[in-house]
C-alpha cells in the first residue's frame, strides 16, 4: 500500500511532465503540492527508468531578477511504445502510440462478423497488430502494453468480459485469452471508458478532475471521470447509461429490456422507426440509410424529423438525468457521426436546461469535440501507456 | 496539502478507533496500511488534542503462545459534544451526541410553517438547540460544533442553499447567517447525505467504501458515498435522483418540472391521484390520509393498489438507473415510513433485478434499514462530529 501510493505519486508526476511539455522540480512541487524533497526522489525515479531525461538548464527568473537557471525535465517520448486497438461493429482500428503520445502507424482491419468467438477475435487482434507494427521495423514485443476497448460490460481491473456485442458469448476471460497468445500485457475496458481516458489526456478533459463524456454510435457509451480517475462501479458495470430506462415499458431495445435510453438515440433505434414507412426508399447499408434519413430531416420532411426530434428528447432526458445525478463539471458529447448535426442540436440542449434541477449556479458546460473514430483506438493506447509507465514505475519503486 | 493529508490520515485512525472500541497500534498500521511509525505519530496527536486515551494492556496473544501486553486506544467519549438539526416539513428534530456517538438529549419542535423566512429559520434553531442543551445543564457554547440537515440542494462546502422547501428564498448563505448568531461553527448538508453519513458511522453502511442511500419522506432523496466520502458534484447538487426524469412530459412535480421521479412516488403524488375519488373518504391530514390509503391498499381495494403499484414500479425504475449509473456494492433504502410496506415490496425489488443491466454478477444488495426519524439529527450530528474533529486535528497538526 505504502509501495503503492509511492506509485501513484511518480505517475502523477509523470504526467504533470508529459503535460507540461517541460518543467522544473520547484514547479513540480508547486503544481503536485509535495515537499521538494518528494519530489526530488520521484524523479529520480522516473529518470532511472528512463521515461524522463534532463534538458539544458534554461533561466526563466522574472525580468529584472537575477534567477538561478533551473534544470527542467521532459518525457523521453520514445521510451515506450504501445498499441490501442477498438474492436467496432465490422471493423477494428489499431494504433501504435508512444510515451510522448505521437501515433506512429495506424490500420484498420476489417472484421469478418459484428460477433465474434473469443478466440476469433483474439487471433484477428494478433495479426492486426503485427500488420500496425510491421511499416515500423517492429514486432508486437517491442511494444510495452495493448489496450483494447470493447462496446459492452467490461470489469477492466479482471479483464473479464460480461457481455459485449462483439462477443458470441458472455462472461469471457478475455484478457486471460489475450496474454496466452501475446507476447506483451494487454489492459481491457468499455469503450466509451476509453474515450473519457482519450479526453482527458489530449482533448477536451485535460485539466478538468471531474467530467462525463457521452458517445453515441450504434450504442450510447458513457465514460465518467471522478478525481481524475474513471469511474467504474463495484463490478465493473457503472456509468451505464444507454440502457438506463427513460420510459416504463418503453421500446424494445437489443438487451432485450424496454425502455433503454439506447433504444430511442441509437442508430438501429432511428432505423427501426425509419423502416415504417420509408424502407423501401433508403439504401440497405445502415451508415448510408443514417445519412439519407438525416438529409431528408433537414430538407424539412415531417416523418423524418419526427424520429430525430423525438430522439434528440431522450437524448436530453438522459442527459440532464447524468447533471441531476453527477453533477459534472464538463460533459463532452464525443465522437463524429452524421446524426449528432440534429442529435446534438440547440433545442436537445434547451431541452437539457429546462429539464436539469433548477439552481442559480451556471450549469455544467456541455461541449461536442467532433474528432474522428481513431480517438477510440487513441484512448486504448493511452491506457496501455498509463499502465506499462505503472508497471515501469513498480519495478523501479520496488528495486529501490 | 501535506498538511491535509496528515489531517485526513489522523482522522482516519480516530474512526477506526471509533468503531473498534479499542485498538492496539500495531492493528491501527495493518488495518490503514500505514507504517508503525505513521501510526505513533498520529496517535500521539489524537493523544495531545484529548480526543482518545491508552487504556490498561490486556494480552490477546493465541492461546500456548506468549504474547507481550499492548497497549490499546479507545476514544474519549465526551472528549467532545456536538449537537445535528434536521429541519423536516412542520417540525425539526435536536440531538446532542457526544465523540463516542452516544445520544445525550433530544428534542422535537414544531415549526410554525413549511416554508420559513431565512432570519426566522436561523433563530427556531439557535433556541431549539438552547432548549436540548438544557436538561445536560449546558450551553451552546459548550458544544464543539453544529450540524445541520436540510431538504432541497445545498452546496454543503459553501454552507450555500440554492433552493430548500424549508426557505421561502432561493439562494441563502444560511451558514454564515448561523455563524453569525451562533458561539460554535454551523456546517450544512443536504439531508440525505447526511442519512448516509449516519449509515456509514451508525447503520448499515459500517466497513462498506460504496454505497447509495435512498429515502423517501416529503420529498426522495439519495446520499452517495464513494471511496468513504460523501459524493457531492462540482456545485453541491449531485446525487440528485428524486429530480430526475422518469418520463418524458410527465407528472407535475413541485419543483415546477414534469415527469420527475419524486413527482410519481412522494407522499403529495400519492394523495394527488388519492384525491381524484377518495377525496372526502380520506383525512385532512396528509400524514393520516397515507396511512388511511395504505390499509385500502393492502385490503385490496383496487383504486388505492394501483396508486402504489405505480409508485412502486416507477421507484424501481430510478433504483435500477442508479444501480446502472453508480454499480454500488449497496443499496440502502432508509428510513420509516408506512408507504414503504408497499414501495418496498418483494415486486418493486424483482422489477429492479428485471431493469438492471443484465450481467452474471451478483446484484448490489438492496437493504431495507427502517429507523426512526432521529437519523436524520444523528446524521448532521456525525457530520458536526467529523467537522469538529477535523478541526480539533488540524489545530494539533498545525501546532507539532
Amino acid at each position: 500500500m505504502i509501495a503503492d501510493r509511492r506509485t501513484k505519486g511518480r505517475l502523477q508526476v509523470l504526467e504533470l511532465i508529459r503535460r507540461s511539455g517541460q518543467i522544473a522540480r520547484s514547479d513540480i512541487a508547486t503544481e503536485v503540492e509535495a515537499s521538494p524533497a518528494t519530489v526530488t526522489a520521484a524523479t529520480a525515479d522516473l529518470l532511472a527508468a528512463g521515461l524522463i531525461e534532463e534538458i539544458a538548464p534554461v533561466s526563466d527568473a522574472p525580468q529584472g531578477k537575477r534567477g538561478r537557471p533551473r534544470v527542467a525535465l521532459r518525457i523521453v517520448p520514445n521510451a515506450c511504445k504501445v498499441v490501442g486497438i477498438k474492436v467496432s461493429d465490422r471493423s477494428m482500428s489499431v494504433v501504435i502510440m508512444n510515451l510522448g503520445g505521437e501515433t506512429l502507424s495506424e490500420i484498420e482491419v476489417d472484421l469478418p462478423n459484428s460477433e465474434l468467438a473469443p478466440e476469433s477475435l483474439v487471433e484477428v487482434i494478433i495479426e492486426a497488430v503485427g500488420s500496425a507494427c510491421k511499416p515500423l521495423g517492429l514486432s508486437m514485443s517491442d511494444l510495452s502494453a495493448a489496450g483494447l476497448g470493447l462496446a459492452g460490460f467490461v470489469d477492466a481491473d479482471r479483464g473479464f468480459v460480461h457481455w459485449s456485442p462483439s462477443l458470441n458469448q458472455r462472461n469471457v476471460q478475455l484478457k486471460s485469452l489475450l496474454n496466452a497468445h501475446s507476447p506483451i500485457p494487454f489492459f481491457l475496458d468499455n469503450d466509451a471508458n476509453l474515450v473519457a481516458k482519450a479526453e482527458q489526456i489530449f482533448g477536451e478533459g485535460q485539466g478538468v478532475s471531474d467530467f462525463v463524456v457521452i458517445t453515441i454510435e450504434t450504442g450510447i457509451g458513457m465514460g465518467v471521470i471522478i478525481d481524475n480517475a474513471i469511474y467504474r462501479g463495484a463490478r465493473g458495470c457503472g456509468a451505464e447509461i444507454g440502457h438506463s430506462k427513460v420510459q416504463l415499458e418503453g421500446a424494445l431495445c437489443r438487451c432485450g429490456q424496454r425502455g433503454c435510453l439506447e433504444a430511442y438515440v441509437a442508430d438501429y433505434a432511428l432505423l427501426r422507426e425509419a423502416n415504417l414507412r420509408a424502407g423501401p426508399e433508403l439504401s440497405q447499408s445502415p451508415d448510408d440509410a443514417l445519412k439519407e434519413l438525416l438529409v431528408k430531416a433537414k430538407a424539412g420532411d415531417a416523418f423524418s424529423s419526427s424520429i430525430f426530434n423525438r430522439a434528440g428528447r431522450m437524448l436530453a432526458m438522459g442527459l440532464a438525468n447524468v447533471i441531476n445525478i453527477f453533477d459534472p463539471k464538463l460533459i463532452i458529447l464525443s465522437g463524429e457521426r452524421m446524426q449528432f448535426d440534429l442529435l446534438y442540436a440547440d433545442e436537445v440542449l434547451d431541452a437539457v436546461k429546462s429539464w436539469v434541477v433548477s439552481v442559480d449556479a451556471p450549469l455544467p458546460e456541455i461541449r461536442i469535440h467532433k474528432w474522428g473514430d481513431l480517438m477510440w483506438a487513441k484512448g486504448a493506447a493511452s491506457y496501455a501507456i498509463e499502465e506499462a509507465t505503472r508497471i515501469a514505475v513498480r519495478n523501479i519503486a520496488n528495486a529501490a
